[in-house]
């Protein structure tokens, strides 16, 4: 878990990925030669902040998002959200502006529920907050601020070591608003024809999702995935004799927003470990829904 | 109507299509002999479950969403809605599920407003419950579950018949936040440079648009088409001397939004009949506004 | 300000630009001779009511919308909005349907909130009313309805007097949910080869951002700007030594929502002046905003 552990210490919030896609690219240059095929490596400014690795003869991708959310400073001590943080007075916060390095705490007001930084000195205008990151590690769990999307992240460096054919798409904005799926979907569907799509991200566990019970295969958040191809999956999942569990939920979303939206006609699943204390500093996933993810992607990109 | 009947008593949620597709190209390959042209037929997984049919040198485009409202069983007995379907306790639902087919029926919590189904068995996760089917006609109405949109699909196939120049587009998930258009659009404007659509779908009765008093034209829903080629649809209307209302709502929309925000220039006007009891079991539409949505179709696609 | 008061007069709602896209290629063709360089202007069905004018060889592209808010006619008396106008009983309105020019008000029912107008026939369904425009100078202020976006435009205008390369893009839609930018974007970047976007549009007075203070750089609203892009832009402003705030939003949006969730990979940053009295006919603006936000955008179009 050391590779988790860094992942989550690297401040990246929506529009700020830079720091967490050098890591990544270092990574991939650093690791390669041990991998199983050595991939092309897509990235500069045409793709912003995004990365595409391209192993073999790709039939499907994997996209998994770079970006946290956070806190961006406003007038005075006034904080706004980046995405959709929880929020607590106390939560410990870390950035950096001009005049160095900052950690400092959230508040959020008890009456109107507007939030803003406790610190000894006024932060620069614009600054980017992020939860401070406590990982811990248990014998059967992992927990840390950004597990949403970290292990996402993990899970898809960790596939590229036995990948032979698919491609790894690392995304960004995913936490507020989306932004770059539509041109990373354009730019594989048409160099390399490749239209199925797999969502590593993390979902929620909740009164059908329990932890410990195995990866989940969402068949619906807020959009639908065409139903054949999560039948597909269903079907690939129960063979390779993986635990997973299924998901229904009218809310939430992923990547795969852009997916369905864009102008290709892209099948796509969510498929994910659950978390607890969701968008917290306290974020939890068991290690044997991390096992299953990681093994049911390796699964999936065989036989897709 | 028997033809309506048949496309009434297909259940196609949103996201599953593909039985309704399949019926589509059926109904297609055994009829086109008998159209005054014989379309190219353009389908299979590079357009999902969507299917084209491209009519001599088309210089406008016709989209009929295939896709119904609906419900997905979550955890215990919860449903989840498919778009945006009216609830009242009692309705009759249908569907399958590896133990076999289902009837059962709606129930909405008085209080919280939740969604259940009440039933014998527990139904599998993430199965999909549409309406039942209960298909009424007399002599000045049609009335079913899911007359929006199979009485747009009906629409698009009649308009076949006699069609010389123009495209007829079947698109998937209107009902649920869209998806398909979008590569639909840049397909046909690629492939054919045509860039004119008209929507055929159903929209609502209300104080300004009566039943009987002909098809509606609208102006605007929470989308605003281009106002000279609304123009250019009102000008053939009135000199074709085909019945018909105009509508100006803030809200609702339709594959519109698609073409609205996709990366093409579309013109588009939704031009279809008004139904009542919107969304229920019970949708109802006056033969005469049907009859006028055909007409003007024909029309439109002549004159446009 | 003789331009900005032309401007200001011509009724362009969301949807029907098409008076305004006239007044601006007729402006263009009678002034580009006295330019420093001269656009090749690209117009016309392809683009709907947009415009697009290349200068030399561009790397970055300005975008200003021509469309204003407004109201529909709907039934009886009643009106819905276009786009966010602020509304308050008296507000005078102007339009005109096929029995001829309209000048009427708006009326606000006191306890539904909903929209009127008053006037001595009713008027035809459809009709679409803006602000009619009162058109105030001062020595330090300039004050009318629509200044978002007419100031856009002009200082848009005003930049093509002394741009060498660039692109200058009139969008539509911008009001009322968008729906040009997408294919403008599209065709910058795959013709021009174009990634780097100017939002040419008017702001908010806040607690953080007042008048007379410069030209605002927005560091976010509803949606996060790639940082580092925003960070050479602060970085240009600093160096040319032009006045200039920054802000921080969590609402509001502009033509940049298309840029970001387009299929090409652009940068943007939203740079205008800020206005009070949002929305209504009384838009104020500081003329040294205004001077300041010239400035900037001749700096910007040079050095990125």
């Amino acid at each position: 878990m050391q590779l988790l552990r860094s992942l989550c210490q690297i401040a990246a919030p929506s529009g700020n990925e830079a720091p967490l896609t050098d890591f990544v690219l270092r990574y991939v240059q650093q690791h390669q030669a041990t991998w199983q095929v050595q991939p092309t490596i897509v990235a500069g400014e045409e793709l912003q902040d995004c990365i595409i690795l391209v192993f073999g003869t790709p039939r499907t991708a994997v996209f998994a998002h770079l970006d946290s959310i956070g806190f961006t400073v406003r007038y005075g001590r006034q904080l706004v959200r980046i995405g959709g943080p929880d929020v607590a007075t106390g939560y410990p916060l870390v950035g950096h502006d001009t005049q160095g390095p900052i950690e400092c705490t959230l508040e959020v007001d008890k009456n109107t529920g507007a939030l803003r930084y406790r610190y000894h000195r006024e932060i620069e205008r614009g600054t980017e907050l992020t939860f401070r990151c406590d990982f811990r590690e248990t014998a059967t769990t992992v927990q840390s601020c950004t597990l949403d999307n970290r292990l996402g992240v993990w899970n898809a460096l960790r596939l590229c070591e036995t990948l032979q054919d698919g491609i790894v798409a690392f995304s960004c904005w995913e936490e507020h608003g989306g932004g770059s799926v539509a041109y990373l979907a354009k730019h594989i569907y048409e160099t390399y024809d490749v239209r199925q799509a797999l969502i590593s991200d993390i979902t929620w566990v909740t009164e059908g999702v329990h932890a410990g019970q195995g990866c989940v295969i969402s068949l619906r958040d807020s959009l639908i995935p065409r139903r054949s191809y999560v039948e597909r999956i269903r079907h690939i999942a129960r063979q390779a004799g993986i635990p997973h569990q299924l998901e229904v939920e009218s809310g939430g979303g992923s990547d795969a927003k852009e997916l369905q939206h864009g102008a290709q006609p892209w099948d796509w699943c969510f498929v994910g470990a659950p978390e607890d204390n969701v968008h917290t500093p306290h974020e939890i996933v068991d290690k044997r829904d991390i096992a299953s993810m990681l093994a049911l992607y390796q699964a999936l990109m065989r036989e897709l």
